[in-house]
């Protein structure tokens, strides 16, 4: 398909997609809870999470590439081979990884769930996040189940997304309905992850409900392909953490025409779902921890994708570039030296960095080479929230967009004593 | 031959290992100077180097692996292919690297200290060290180079050490003597390097100077083994920055028995590069962006060398494991993470991990689980200047040691406005 066939298609698209409320909540059938059951020493701060549907559903699951997988972890990767489930529990405050007792806490939190819900154990999904290596206070999540179990809703979207919360500033929460296969379709998802500033800073979680008719297949290949272009793209994957999870569940309610193959639907369903898991990326890369700066790397003009991306991963990752963003300093030369050091071979001679944001645009550096200009304009561009560095090969039409934030004191304040 | 030959063949080579003064000048025949040229407006900061050999010298030199190299490197390759050299100007303030004209101003800078030496171009090497993409003030730098030529001198190692630097808050200098091939050899070195809280963090130069007779061909081997396991071993190679050069001269006023192949003297003299190295790469490590802490990880029970290094170089570049250091934070399960994302495999359940300064040692990791620890030791172990952490995989013979630093809010404030 064209470039332009493309756009337009897109276009087409975002006018059927309408924003939602409700989150998790959103589509048909699905209820939610947000309980402190004291894994947190502050009563005030929920840290068990419980999403489940009223009516069996098609699941998927993408899970973390750490060679060191938490418990819970390991457990939904067994369980979600089914390609069915029902409900997931998750807590903050303790990850449940290299733990005392870590794979027995994560059946019995599973146990406990499905027990209070009246399910069968395979059809519960578990996740933790938190500290690691020290044992899961158990007999608090087993309570909490219960309670959690008692407290879900129709409206629990809110509550769920505050229980997953770790060092996340802002709650991560978003819905949208299409219309598909002849019904309106709901999608809506909560997500946590705030260790973003540079890979495997900590735990993604991202839940997504929908009340879409689709076959377990269809369902995996569309969460894939939306994972990877979003979460995968904020420099999170590849060096994940033990307990990186994002799990989707769709239990059919819409009552649309099943998806169960390719199919204008299927294509429309996953592009929904594309949208929706980049918002969330972009929230969780806005909310890295300390974060000031929503930190966007688009390179473009490269003879692959896979170039692209590598090379604008490189640049997320910078510390030192991130430190610039920090300190609004147009100092392009270390785009260049991290472009440099991406491992991708490019033509530094015709390469073009840009800075961009809300307030403008300014160019940087001409083929490889640093040119005057307005410093002064280029730190007003640098003090909007979101700041897109745009790297120009020159050399073809792949582009990929990464995204990041910078590094800032409040960075090294909150991991300088994380545990304590 | 086994550890314990290795251990007693060290603890005779370190007896016949003397410390010497005179820096860069402790071997006969090598004067140095350093001098404020004008690239700094800081007239009390010196700002271009000068290291001259009164007789020729075998040279030898190992540069960034960085795609995107500076002029003077890209230079400083061609000439170094000849084995030969006798003098090294280097300036800092300006990377001359990305710059307009940089190919034709490390030229000229070239040109002018060979003018001012009276040596064939083809025998003077150059570096430069500071920001990126900006034109290099190429007329202070000429007239500099006669000043500085001028001003050579058997004690200008200190005076070079500092022209050097940049963000650098410690002068890095060294030198020992030896007694090889019936004579007294010395070998000693300035270095600067800072940015190396992560890899490419800044610029690594490293000047060694020896009056040992050796072939190029031995110098050559002799450095890049040395360099391989001294800095190589700081967070700084692979990831390397667009400027990092480390060259070594040999004049061969020692007098000593000329080596030119392996041999007894070629093995004593390769094993005080070592050390020497090792200690700069050290020093670097430890006067990191911002550093508050040397933070170094050995590996040991590997059943690889590659592995060792591999998952040591992931823990010393684990921005999360850095901030715990710096908090004096105990938090092993940042080590254990950033071994799972080093690309390696390892058992888990059977990797110890302790932390170890010269306040004791603790255990906190038992068989990849966390166990119950006195945090207080903990605390006091990880307030020293250098922490150790040690991981120990139990699954063969191999060890290696990595160096890198805590991340602190200093790092930030330095690196948030590099330029202005």
């Amino acid at each position: 398909m064209t470039a332009g066939k493309n756009r337009l298609k897109k276009e087409m698209m975002n006018m059927e997609i309408k924003r939602e409320n409700g989150g998790i909540c959103a589509a048909k059938g699905f209820r939610a809870a947000g309980i402190h059951c004291g894994l947190r020493k502050n009563t005030a701060r929920p840290d068990l999470a419980l999403i489940c549907s009223d009516t069996p559903c098609a699941a998927a699951g993408v899970f973390t590439r750490n060679l060191v997988k938490a418990a819970p972890v390991l457990l939904d990767m067994e369980l979600i081979k089914s390609g069915r489930a029902r409900a997931i529990i998750a807590n903050s405050g303790n990850a449940n990884a290299c733990a005392p007792d870590d794979a027995e806490n994560a059946a019995r939190m599973n146990a406990a769930a499905a027990a209070a819900l009246g399910l069968s154990k395979d059809l519960v999904l578990v996740s933790s996040t938190g500290v690691i290596g020290q044992r899961l206070n158990i007999e608090c999540v087993e309570k909490g189940a219960a309670e959690a179990a008692a407290a879900l809703s129709y409206d629990g979207s809110d509550a769920a997304a505050r229980a997953i919360m770790t060092t996340d500033t802002v709650k991560k929460e978003t819905a949208y309905r299409i219309r598909l296969g002849g019904a309106d379709v709901r999608i809506g998802a909560i997500a946590k992850g705030s260790g973003m500033i540079h890979p495997n800073m900590g735990t993604m979680l991202c839940y997504i409900t929908t009340d879409c008719a689709i076959s377990p297949k269809m369902l995996d290949r569309a969460l894939r392909s939306a994972v990877d272009i979003s979460f995968n793209r904020v420099s999170v994957d590849g060096d994940t953490s033990t307990n990186d999870s994002c799990i989707i569940l769709a239990n059919g309610a819409a009552g649309n025409e099943p998806i169960d193959g390719e199919s204008a639907d299927y294509e429309l369903f996953a592009d929904v779902l594309k949208k929706l898991c980049v918002e969330l990326a972009r929230m969780i890369a806005a909310d890295g921890e300390g974060a000031s700066h929503l930190m966007t790397c688009t390179v473009r003009g490269a003879d692959s994708e896979k170039k692209a991306e590598n090379l604008a991963r490189s640049v997320i990752n910078s510390p030192l570039t991130k430190a610039a963003i920090f300190g609004r300093d147009a100092n392009w030369g270390r785009v260049l030296c991290a472009m440099g050091y991406s491992g991708e071979s490019f033509d530094r001679k015709k390469t073009d960095i840009y800075f961009k944001s809300e307030n403008g645009e300014i160019k940087v550096c001409s083929a490889g080479t640093g040119m005057a200009f307005d410093e002064e304009a280029a730190e007003k561009i640098l003090s909007a929230h979101e700041v897109v560095v745009v790297a120009d090969l020159n050399e073809g039409g792949s582009e990929v967009t990464c995204w990041g934030c910078d590094l800032t004191y409040d960075y090294v304040k909150i991991n300088g004593s994380y545990r304590t």
